[in-house]
């Protein structure tokens, strides 16, 4: 399946999609929230959608297809190309960090440039949606605790991350930093999920070309991984790393202006395109 | 006032504590979350104390004061005897990482050290909750999105944040690493929130013993800053550093194991008391 939360920011419905019609599922679960996932949403969804018990609804703006969950946990410098170009030496194991959760907005909402940002960056990722509360999981048993996968584009300030003291959150989790989506599929859709191709457009023009395939860490072993440092609860997200490409690893380094229109996409998981807006102070 | 959290974990009830009585405040709210803080829960609830309109109650267990928030945003090195033992220089700017908020327990909950851990240590802090959505605010009107204050123990695993690749949030998120409360005071019975004094004792002998009054960056600043980075919501916490006395900077180092027991407490936020207990895999 595909989900979909689908409406005004902050007051978004769950649905389907199923072809190219959109469904509306509130008569399923008021939202794609811990309860939800937790007691067994996702049969009792596709049920509905077997039965045809679903009714079509239009759609003008997507949301991210879950609600905001407790966590972001991100992993970085996942893919080597992506460590060379920064300058780092791949992690003997994986790179932890956190994305502020009110960094989330949908697939096609606008980013902004914070304010004093002069290094907002991109990142096109696999995101992780975490089914079942998993606690010091075995990677052999990882993939039982996956709900499915999004497209994330892992927005990142660079003077922020590295060079205003202390750890990467600080770059990470300004409003607007966090499109998730359009879709949340579920991990039976897709086949092998380390072997998507993963892109980003800058302007029309690929900046990132990657593929799952080169994951320094792959799934099973991040949710086993992190799962030993933090109990991670139903629709958490895990965000995997961005692959090689992004403006940090130019020379000379290229960043985010207003008027940018970023393009990302995962086989599969769909796209999604961001337009960059200037700051203004919200309201 | 002096809000509580009571019952089981996970099921816990509104109160509060006026002298040596718990009220149960189920009646104005059904939780002290987002939506409480938000729409002037505060102020509803002063008026249902100055009425003596909520019934006494008693209470076996303490949880947090707060429900799980977005986020616990924590400062590091804040107090200039703690950056030094620990061998860092005093940062030029605030430190910021997040603790996961599934650490959360309540007071006088067990703290359980982690599966493969051998350096599990002890950090009292004084945590501010937020009460009003915040983003880009001026430190001269900081004060004004504080709902209050609380107790809290910044359990943080040395190896995990120190020596395992990456960011200090691997060894600050683990389960019951944040043992928050007894309550929550609201900042109009803080006189100064910059002349507290903090302490914490390690099987009765006193390991941390600090005062606010040496916050390298004071409470107004750190709500300022933070919010220049991210959006804070109601209910949110910023836990603003720990004082000397930490085990990480004795010689040698002292970690907590099994059996151990910390008492920890702030000039007019309380105390609390967790015994520390030995890994069990979570049911």
């Amino acid at each position: 399946m595909k989900l979909i939360r689908y409406g005004q920011a902050g007051q978004e419905k769950p649905g389907v999609l199923i072809g190219e019609t959109y469904y509306d599922a509130s008569s399923i679960t008021a939202d794609y929230d811990e309860a939800f996932f937790a007691n067994d949403g996702l049969a009792k969804l596709a049920a509905a959608v077997a039965g045809n018990a679903l009714p079509a609804t239009p759609v003008e703006r997507l949301g991210c297809p879950v609600q905001r969950p407790s966590k972001i946990v991100c992993i970085g410098l996942n893919y080597s190309d992506h460590a060379k170009e920064t300058g780092a030496t791949p992690p003997a194991e994986p790179v932890i960090f956190f994305k502020s959760t009110t960094a989330i907005v949908g697939p096609n909402d606008a980013v902004m440039i914070p304010r004093n940002s002069v290094k907002t960056d991109w990142e096109v990722e696999l995101a992780i949606v975490i089914g079942q509360k998993a606690s010091y999981v075995e990677e052999s048993e990882a993939m039982d605790y996956v709900a499915g996968y999004c497209l994330h584009n892992d927005i990142s300030e660079r003077e922020f991350q590295l060079e205003r003291s202390g750890t990467w959150d600080k770059g990470k989790g300004c409003d607007t930093f966090a499109p998730l989506g359009p879709w949340l599929v579920t991990k039976d859709e897709v086949a092998d999920v380390h072997n998507l191709r993963l892109w980003l457009k800058l302007n029309g023009k690929t900046m990132q070309d990657g593929t799952t395939a080169n994951l320094i860490f792959n799934v099973p072993f991040l949710i086993s991984y992190v799962s030993q440092f933090m109990t991670l609860l139903p629709g958490d997200i895990i965000s995997t790393g961005t692959p090689a490409g992004v403006g940090l690893g130019m020379n000379p380094q290229v960043y985010l202006k207003p008027g940018d229109v970023m393009e990302l996409g995962i086989d599969g998981l769909g796209t999604s395109t961001q337009t960059v807006v200037a700051f203004s102070k919200p309201a």
